[in-house]
């Protein structure tokens, strides 16, 4: 039997059917792999089941396919497809997920785009699932973003796996500099070939997005509600995937949703934003690529802190708990992470901490052991996400290494990365 | 001057009035701390600044001090003090803060809890800021919770600093076997001298949860809203402290309020927990030092695991991403962590993985990035958090390091810590 035919498993325990899927390259012979009905994947050891097959299922192979046309008076948008849920659709004669590989694919799923936008071109520099992102795939995305943005298109849309779709954001949120068009990343929570699918409102809200908004910023665009309501445009520094599964995934965090747009056209504007405008925009991309990211918490062990800077690391980011506080106490002085945050700084490691809490402000003022970590130099993220802080550190080191500069740097607001008064719009 | 003076003193940019507060160890001779008017510490350092005696304040040296006497009828609980803000006083003779020395003290700042429980003993078992806790003070907070407990209290109340109170909870949650009967993790996000201090209702409420209610399990009883309205009763396997300084920072993640308790004494129970009775409660307090949690992000690199591994770590929680993902495109193969979890299992290392995400539940199941590592013996934390499961993974291996029994144990429900569907109470 071959991959896309549908069959039948049965185990000591159990039966499963559905439809076999070809074997990836990372896993062994003795296991197989089926897609089950619900449209969960399976993986199922050989050795142990026996297996039938019951056939192929023609009504899936057929996939409409339609024309693109460019129509007068529409937006130009691009669109730059990195792999992901979004970008991929079920290929029903073999089971797989594929990669959109053609610009016209991206309809498929989301035929309502070419009433909208005109789609000038879907570019795929590579296809990395967002979990194995690098920071090789950062800078590339910014040039071509900026490409675009400067040759003329209304915005730009990044389709993006969920997993580390927000550090995406934040980090294009620095690199593109003097930024006035829309740049919008878009993912799925759940897959094209699943009833649920949500990729196909958020392509149409971040089309709308990019085409038609004001907003001259790096954003996600969303569902702002498990229902298909509207997509919450959030800034690409204030925001974060809070849960595994749910479509409205996406939350902002210390800061206010910037729009919401619904897929009948309606923009609602929330809160300030930089406005769009022809300026060019720059892709500044170079980072630090030794920049690690740590988080505190009872019985850690400074060795790994030790460990950094053993491998020359130039900056730690330091998920510290509540206000900004890392193990100091004399009571457990194995324990303590005093001496440890201090070498590091007399070897010139960048040390930057954030809230593990998420929400919220660090403050080195209220208790001695943060202004004890402050007068050694550790720098206070202010109201900044660790994950934005960590990409903001890896930057920024990437420009400098100069003491005061890298002070001054991190504490500016770049991209409202840091506001001076945190609202907490939803909780 | 001496400490507890009021002072100003005048730099160049800026003048600060406040109390002098006592140097701490950790402060060097070139600075001074000043508590200023709106209740923050500043420091100030000497050499920069003219400073100038403005007097000690008289009325704020008289303390109130009210006599304890047993009442009838009352239901008796004992309290365990371990530091932090809740069980501090400004001591305004000196301006320092002060940790409560003696049983009475803790009724200074909130003297209604002489009506409302007998308070047969205070604690004091250590000081150690909650920022610092290790696994050193788990096991003695837990053999002490039972012997009050089996001692005939009707419940037991914890003070703790709020930074890692939702850690204590956890592990606590853990190593009190058999537990029916209430203990009560409290806290306090602001000091007693502020006068939005929260300290007080969450005393009274916690005092009325371990004295009155009939909930059997380890909680934590703080702050439900941002007024003084009703203190929330959560799991503390369900529990995060998610802001740095709003009151009502403690939320429930991935599980339901318990109850809500009114300081007027009304208890509204709103979920199932496991109910009160007298039996008798055991610790079962061993703990596996070597475990550590490293969070994954993009461009992390696998080199920290194989340092764990070096120094013969026996368990590591990861903070995957989502669904429960490391990088392992073959891409980028230098930051792909397969080869580093294969060698990390074949070393007998236990791997478990729960979402960065915090709302939602891993699942080996939807992507093959997860089945492989789900194939290589990584356990998927269902909907842990990750800080739950990094403490029961630390519990678990301290009791065996049996393959099957370490998934086994890991995988059983002790406290309410797993759930089958998790309700998103609040968003």
């Amino acid at each position: 039997m071959n991959p896309g035919d549908r069959i039948r498993v049965e185990t000591d325990s159990q039966t499963f059917e559905g439809i076999l899927l070809p074997r990836s390259e990372l896993e062994d012979e003795d296991h197989i792999t089926i897609k089950l009905d619900n449209g969960y994947n399976i993986g199922i050891s050989i050795r142990e089941g026996h297996i039938e097959a019951l056939g192929t299922e023609e009504h899936l192979q057929v996939f409409p396919e339609i024309e693109l046309e460019k129509k007068e008076g529409l937006p130009e948008i691009s669109m730059i497809a990195t792999g992901g849920t979004i970008a991929s659709r079920l290929d029903y004669r073999t089971g797989g997920v594929h990669m959109l590989m053609e610009p016209r694919e991206i309809f498929f799923t989301t035929p309502e785009l070419a009433e909208l936008v005109f789609l000038k071109k879907v570019i795929s520099p590579f296809r990395v699932g967002s979990e194995s992102m690098t920071f090789k795939e950062y800078p590339i995305l910014a040039e071509l973003a900026a490409r675009e943005l400067n040759e003329g298109v209304s915005g730009v849309l990044i389709t993006h796996g969920t997993d580390t779709l927000h550090y995406t954001s934040a980090i294009l949120s620095f690199m593109l500099q003097n930024l006035h068009k829309p740049v919008c990343l878009v993912g799925a929570q759940r897959s094209p070939d699943r009833g649920s699918f949500d990729g196909a409102m958020n392509l149409i809200c971040s089309s709308i997005t990019a085409g038609y908004s004001n907003i001259g910023e790096v954003v996600t665009v969303m569902h702002g509600e498990t229902s298909d309501t509207y997509c919450s445009v959030l800034r690409g520094t204030k925001v974060r995937k809070m849960h595994t599964t749910r479509r409205d995934a996406f939350q902002p965090i210390n800061g206010k949703e910037l729009a919401r747009v619904w897929p009948s056209g309606t923009i609602e504007y929330l809160s300030d934003y930089r406005g769009r405008n022809d300026t060019e925009v720059t892709a500044d991309t170079t980072l630090q690529e030794k920049v690690a990211l740590l988080k505190a918490h009872p019985n850690c062990n400074p060795e790994l802190l030790d460990f950094l800077v053993d491998n020359h690391y130039r900056g730690v980011l330091i998920e510290a708990t509540a206000l900004g506080h890392l193990p100091t106490d004399t009571v457990n002085p194995e324990y303590s992470w005093i001496s440890a945050v201090q070498r590091a700084r007399e070897e010139g490691v960048h040390i930057a901490f954030a809230t593990q809490c998420l929400y919220g402000r660090v403050n080195p003022y209220v208790y001695t052991n943060a202004r004890l970590m402050f007068n050694l130099g550790v720098l206070y993220m202010e109201d900044m996400l660790p994950e934005v802080a960590f990409l903001k550190l890896a930057w920024v080191l990437g420009h400098t290494e100069n003491e005061e500069e890298v002070r001054q740097m991190m504490l500016h607001n770049y991209a409202g990365e840091i506001t001076m008064r945190s609202p907490v719009e939803r909780w």
